[in-house]
């Protein structure tokens, strides 16, 4: 689909030219990812990954790292935010154990991929191995096949892992060449005291990694669900389907599945802008401008889940608005 | 219910305390509304008032005076925009003439309620007499009655008239204190001339306006939609019903409604940032900080509707997410 066909479809339109603004970007992004003016998202499905880090025993979190199992049954019993918003906006989801430290095989409604019981400490050793990175990359992948063989038409990912806005933070400063103070915010919510640890962690592993492509930026310092969401995102490109980026983290797996295969950048669109201040770095580095600031700092995909509507909203957009000329309505006057 | 409650009950919610932002402080403002902890927000329905303008005669908008009927031929079709959205969003839609100066009897979906075929030209004289807007009041009082027997728990506000901005932007100057040129934008989209045109006009009519209270205000400048919609604004409060405040010309209307009835402000929700430099002035005044910032300026109630989602996710979250304590989760570890 070309641009001047979607633009002159757009343009048709019963409204001001450009006055459904981001609405108007957003289904042009989806016409040529789809290749039609007629874009379809309908239904949508949450897929949250969930796993732990080694890094969180460095004391990187204010909230201790068994929370990530705890969530998981959260998430099962359909009581977290996601659950809550899924339900609200008529998406399915899907919640994986790519890396969850706790067993968690009681969970019913759990997807059970489990990698590893979390990563290695990314501060001393490589998070993971080239087989534990394979393996998790295939976990997002397997997901996205599974969703497409459902029908599913949008995806929107999110993520569970105590500690990971650590690993977000070493990725970001990675794959765009910022520095740890620069990538490193508060997460859900630190103290000062554990803030500045964080800091230091952060700068001890971008000064123990030095290669810098993508496998070994996501092997040294990703977590399994980054890893899941990297090969999520490099699944959906090939279907064609668009694919709701959370907040820091999952913006995270989309520089490292970006630099993997740019062609990548087609099918994400981003949901949230966080008060993390390495995501504005990452946004900017991916030309992304996120479609809700709402001052939101849970992920889960709590915020990708809430931008479905929009996304659904602009594919309806193009396939349902009247044209001035069908619905006999005048154009400007001058 | 008081704020310690609200603020208690989101706390005790698995998710580090205000990591929800806009959304928390959304659903506090539903449980205040409603005076509960579950707060009720569907199904939601879009009202949207039509309504022609006098003034469009001095040239104020890029499209012709005509347009308003033929749209409310396209809301009739399901054509527009918001109806788009509206079905997107799983809302109920009702279309309201109150004032088109085109016959458009035979619209079978359109609820008429013509009080006049549009307003008299506000730059030589008021817009409209006593009785016109208090039938104009009336109407927007009764389609808020009708949705309150369908059963109807949310209401998103929209409009469509040619040359609205130029009356939202003499009452928000009137309800400011604000200079015609604060508040004068390019509505739709003026080029340079028409937009000269529109600020001479709207400087006009406030030094014809002697009078500020509002009532007169509204009688002077306002438009039928604009007292229709303040009308909606007045009843829902009564029934504790939330408004989704649509862009600049429902805010103009929400600005009359909160300086007639102050406790209107607690039933409105504002949906949407709009590019028109009043905009900012309306929100500032009436302390509101709106959920959206897409960079639209459509008006129907596009962008109101399209927030529905988020009202509806912040009243699910009050009432469904689990607690840490339910959930059996770890809170901060400090």
């Amino acid at each position: 689909m070309i641009d001047e066909d979607i633009q002159a479809a757009l343009d048709a339109k019963t409204k001001p030219p450009g006055s459904l603004g981001a609405l108007e970007r957003l289904a042009a992004s989806l016409c040529r990812l789809q290749g039609t003016l007629e874009p379809r998202t309908e239904p949508a499905r949450v897929l949250v990954f969930g796993a732990d880090h080694g890094v969180a025993e460095e004391g990187v979190s204010a909230f201790p790292a068994a929370v990530t199992g705890q969530m998981m049954g959260n998430f099962d019993a359909g009581g977290a935010a996601v659950c809550v918003f899924a339900r609200s906006v008529g998406a399915s989801i899907e919640v994986v154990d790519v890396g969850v430290a706790a067993d968690i095989s009681r969970l019913a409604t759990v997807v059970h991929a489990k990698v590893a019981p979390g990563t290695a400490n990314m501060r001393h050793q490589a998070a993971m191995s080239d087989a534990q990175l394979d393996a998790a990359l295939a976990v997002g992948r397997e997901a996205v096949q599974r969703a497409v063989n459902d029908g599913v038409q949008l995806l929107a990912l999110g993520e569970m892992g105590i500690a990971n806005t650590t690993a977000a933070a070493v990725l970001t400063a990675l794959f765009t060449g910022a520095t740890a103070d620069q990538v490193t915010g508060r997460g859900t919510g630190l103290d000062d005291a554990a803030f500045a640890v964080k800091q230091t962690v952060v700068g001890d592993v971008l000064q123990r990694v030095e290669a810098r492509d993508a496998r070994t930026c996501l092997r040294e310092a990703g977590g399994l669900e980054i890893a899941a969401l990297t090969g999520a995102m490099l699944a959906a490109v090939d279907y064609h389907l668009p694919v709701l980026v959370d907040g820091y983290i999952v913006t995270s797996a989309a520089l490292a599945a970006c630099a993997l295969k740019p062609a990548t950048r087609e099918a994400l669109l981003f949901a949230h802008r966080s008060a993390e201040p390495g995501h504005v770095r990452a946004l900017a580095h991916l030309q992304a401008t996120p479609l809700l600031d709402l001052d939101m700092r849970l992920g889960e995909g709590s915020a990708a889940t809430l931008a479905i509507t929009l996304v659904q909203a602009a594919a309806a957009m193009m396939r349902e608005m009247a044209s001035f000329e069908s619905a006999g309505v005048d154009g400007v006057s001058r």
